[in-house]
């Protein structure tokens, strides 16, 4: 695959949806078929970004308005762009991004109700148009999402846990918010059903990964 | 005074022209006239907003990309608006405000190369078009207001002087900025030549708004 340009490859969809698990699976993939491959994730991934992650992700559900939440995200984002991810594709490394603009898009755009066109247009301004080639939609029923993520963050100390505490309709409204996008632009995102078992997503993944990227120049 | 309308009022211009010694005169003139007023100060403003404006005033000149740093002042922006602006005026409390978005588009639209234009739009945006009465730009030799601003800081311990440090074309930008935002909204707008002493330009100040705003309903 080295003879390939790097590609940017995004994971999204609602809490405990599998993005984390499945990056990594691929990640391992790719590398093992030759491949440079850089993960990281949103909110953060660079040193300015974590710093305003640290905002976003504890406290009070309305701690912040949509549009701050919004602004600040993709204040995040830009950083993130410019230090992370444009560097390791001028590299020749490709880049497995664990969330990238179309959780601004669902969340604050669907869910919080700024609009899905008006915060598509926000990250159009703020990253200079720049978009991933390929962003997997992780599909699962909302219960299934909430009950997978509630066991793993049981576990931790550090609770990062604002978005999860959030009712169950805003939940809805993010996987509707996601399906929408993926119907607009459809070339760009594939839907996954992520209500299987973990390796059978993995094997969708790669096939995916084969058949839209490998033979893209 | 009592029977207009609350006004909302902001004080532009480069570092050291002298935005924060006005805005407290003006107030206490207010104040003395029967009208309530809130003095109030960019970034920050509200809990969130001074939580954000840690990261924007300290540290390295280069720390933010310019569009991660308009985000970011943005987002502060917003907060201050919902938590702070509109809940005053709301009560009929005049509002008073050191910097509002002019800041942004000066700073990060025209000197850090964003466009004035494209931050003008982000304003909108993030703020539903919510727009200061009347916007006072304090205009002043880049030379002078450094000279000012130098004088100042060199007597505080926790230095917020992370956009002073910046050189000198950089302000020349700043200024030419706001003179083309004034140019391009003169019903807002005023420029007052800050290069007068403190009661002669004050004396401008009151005048502009018994003229401009005592007037109006
Ligand atoms: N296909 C699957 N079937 C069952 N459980 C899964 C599956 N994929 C992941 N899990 C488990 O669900 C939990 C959440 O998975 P993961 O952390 O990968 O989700 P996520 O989409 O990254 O969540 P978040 O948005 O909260 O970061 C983990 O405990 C994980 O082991
Ligand atoms: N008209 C004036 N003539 C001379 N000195 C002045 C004048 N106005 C203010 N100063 C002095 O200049 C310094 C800067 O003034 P001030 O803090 O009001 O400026 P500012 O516009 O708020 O600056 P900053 O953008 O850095 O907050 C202070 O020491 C102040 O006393
Ligand atoms: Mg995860
Ligand atoms: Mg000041």
């Amino acid at each position: 695959m080295d003879d390939i340009s790097p590609k940017f490859i995004s994971f999204e969809g609602g809490e405990g949806a599998g993005k984390s698990t499945q990056i990594k699976l691929l990640a391992k993939w790719l590398t093992g078929r030759g491949v440079e491959v850089v993960m990281t994730r949103e909110p953060g991934g660079s040193t300015g970004a974590e710093e305003i992650r640290e905002l976003l992700v504890k406290g009070e559900t309305d701690r912040w308005t949509p549009m701050s939440e919004a602004l600040l995200m993709t204040a995040a984002r830009a950083e993130h762009v410019e230090r992370t991810i444009k560097p390791a594709l001028k590299r020749g490394v490709w880049v497995l991004c664990d969330r990238f603009f179309d959780s601004t898009i669902a969340y604050q755009g669907g869910a919080r109700g700024l609009g899905i066109d008006k915060m598509r247009e926000l990250q159009d301004m703020a990253l200079h148009g720049l978009t991933p080639d390929l962003t997997f939609i992780l599909d699962l029923p909302v219960d299934v999402g909430l009950a997978r993520a509630c066991g793993r963050e049981a576990l931790r100390e550090d609770r990062e846990d604002r978005f999860e505490r959030m009712n169950f309709a805003f939940h809805e409204n993010i996987r509707d918010a996601y399906l929408k996008i993926a119907e607009s632009e459809p070339d760009r995102c594939v839907v996954i059903d992520a209500n299987r078992d973990i390796t059978t997503l993995q094997n969708d993944l790669r096939a995916e990964v084969n058949h839209r990227l490998v033979g893209m120049k």
